[in-house]
Formats: structure tokens, C-alpha cells, sequence
């Protein structure tokens, strides 16, 4: 089967045990949001216990506090009703292996995947590229610890985000499954 | 037990039964990414079929192809090896019940959450508010198949999105679970 294929075919067998969750409300039923990374070794729902409709999941490249996440936190709690918020990276993460320079150096040279060797990411494409990638801040990251409490801290500061809402700050270990809380006392250091 | 001491449990719960997960590789076994809503009705684990280790999944409000969602996109495949994306958006979106003016008009009157009645949100908070969401666009909606179609374009036609990934677009019907395509063919309308 192709992907679209297996895809498809999970979701008839999900659709068929849908049950009454079509009755699930639109509003987070417990009240809260998560913020993480896209990485596939991550699931959310699993690693914090979310069912359908508890929680509302924003996720993108290190789960960082880009414009658009909190673009999303905000529409979670002003028109949604969450109260409490959790930003949780991760151990071995891809954002860790590059820069900005190299991501656009990669890009400049070819569209193509790149391969990850004991220096990092290195390019095996041949072209074409794209000069493009220097337009973008990639949110790279050299330090967990750092990059979320920066993350907690951009958005408490955030005009549109009330003083009272709690932001936890975690990181989740790929190797044991377990999340470990970031204390807010931890000096931030070396995040790009 | 508060938010934050049901999730720690629920972690504690998940990483006694972790298993052999500590193994999974940091590129996605089956080489694909989805792109969804972070509504909380939506699992996308659970309605496309996805172990960890599978897929990236990013996720922000409306599933919409923002900056950031590109960014992790080009991410995905340059760095980490996707060769398919999803783009999923969901019947019943809180994005589809407001406008730009309408959340401008909400967080500069207060930063409290508003009410959803009939005619969309109101709000029921007295301030302070802040004039900051004027300079935010918040990617609403006003027809999810135009919506889906929009974002697959923008994709396809960013110039660090190589040619040849498919991106397919869906809706998922929060009625039925089940993932319905949007045909490429449908002609794109009154998405703001």
C-alpha cells in the first residue's frame, strides 16, 4: 500500500469506533494547551494522557515560540477558555544539528534531503537551490534548558497573553518517555 | 488532582510501559508529514494511523500553511527525509467563527476569554485589553475546502518546496472521524 493508502485505511477503521465522539465539544474539555515539536518520536496525546477533546496540541520544528504559536495560544485561551499552558522540547532533537548558516547553506545549494552524519547535516544534492532560506529564522536550538525557558519567557512577556496564565516549561526524554520539568530559576544561556 | 499533577501522572503511567520506543530513529519511519488543526477533538495519531517513530505532525490554529508551518515543513524534508505531506484541516473550526476585525475588536476591549453565542464570539471581559492583535494576521476561515486548497498552493508553489512532494488535502468531519479529500480540482473561493 502507499502511504495515502495506509493513511486512508487507519482512518476507516477509526472513523467505524468513532462512538459518541462526535458529541465532543469544541472548547478544550480540561482547560489547557500544549506546545511541542513535530518530531515523530513525539505523541502528545500519549505521553500526557490527552483523549479527544481534553486539550488543545500546537506543534512545529522544536515546538518553539514562533509568531504562529502564539498566534495559536492566544485564539486558545481569548476564544477557547484554556487557563494553563505547557511548552515541552525534547532530548535528541534535529533542531540541535544545524544553524541558520548551514540550513541556508543547504538549501542555497540544493533542495534536495541532506543526510546527518557524526558532524551534522551535509548536503548530497546536486541542485537546483534556493537563496530563499535566508529569509527565514530557522529557531534553531543549542541548549533544551535554554531554548524553553526563552520560549516560556517570550510568551508571558506577550501583550496579548494575561499575567495568569501558568506556562510550564519541560522537556520530554526520547530515551525513557518521561517529561522533566525546566525550573524557572535555570539561567538561559546559549539558545540561537 | 490540578492540570499539572494529571499530566505528570499520566507521563509517569507512559514511560513504565515504554518499552523498545528509546530505539526509534529521529527521521520519520514512514517518511511523511501532516499538517492539522490543534483543535482538541482532532488525534491525528489516532485518525491517520501513526506509531511513534512515523510521522511529523505540525499543528497550529486552523492547520493553516503559516510561515511557521512552512518553516517546519522545509525542515521535514530537507533535514529529516519526508517525501509526502498532509494538509488537514476540520469541520466545526473555532477559525471559522471570526474575523481579523472581530479578534482585534475582542483583545482591545479585554485580554479575558470571550463567550461563543449564535452569532459568533462576544466578550464578556472589561479590560485591560491590548491594540497588539492589529498587527497580527489570525488566518481565519470562512470555507475549509478553499482553506485546504489554499494552503496546499501556497505550499507547492514556496520556492524551497521541491517539486515533487505530493501534498494532499483533507477535511476531517468531527461528526464522523473520517477523512473526506478535497479535490485538487475544486475552485478555490471566499477564504480570507
Amino acid at each position: 500500500m502507499t502511504v495515502l493508502e495506509e493513511v486512508l485505511s487507519a482512518n476507516d477503521a477509526y472513523a467505524a469506533a468513532f462512538g459518541d465522539k462526535s458529541a465532543l465539544a469544541l472548547p478544550p474539555a480540561r482547560g489547557f494547551a500544549i506546545l511541542t515539536c513535530m518530531d515523530a518520536r513525539l505523541d502528545p496525546a500519549k505521553y500526557a494522557g490527552l483523549s479527544e477533546g481534553d486539550a488543545h496540541v500546537i506543534r512545529n520544528a522544536g515546538g518553539r515560540a514562533s509568531d504562529d504559536a502564539i498566534r495559536s495560544l492566544v485564539i486558545s485561551y481569548k476564544l477557547l477558555g484554556t487557563r494553563e499552558w505547557f511548552v515541552i522540547h525534547h532530548t535528541n532533537c534535529g533542531m540541535e544539528f544545524f544553524t541558520d548558516e548551514v540550513m541556508r547553506g543547504l538549501l542555497a545549494n540544493s533542495l534536495e534531503t541532506a543526510a546527518l552524519g557524526e558532524a551534522g547535516f551535509y548536503d548530497v544534492g546536486t541542485g537546483p537551490g534556493s537563496a530563499e532560506a535566508k529569509y527565514i529564522d530557522w529557531l534553531t536550538i543549542s541548549d533544551q534548558a535554554s531554548s524553553v525557558l526563552e520560549d516560556v519567557e517570550r510568551i508571558k512577556a506577550h501583550p496579548l497573553v494575561p499575567s495568569g496564565i501558568p506556562v510550564y516549561g519541560f522537556i520530554y526524554d526520547v530515551a525513557t518517555g518521561r517529561l522533566v520539568e525546566v525550573p524557572a530559576a535555570t539561567t538561559a544561556g546559549s539558545v540561537r
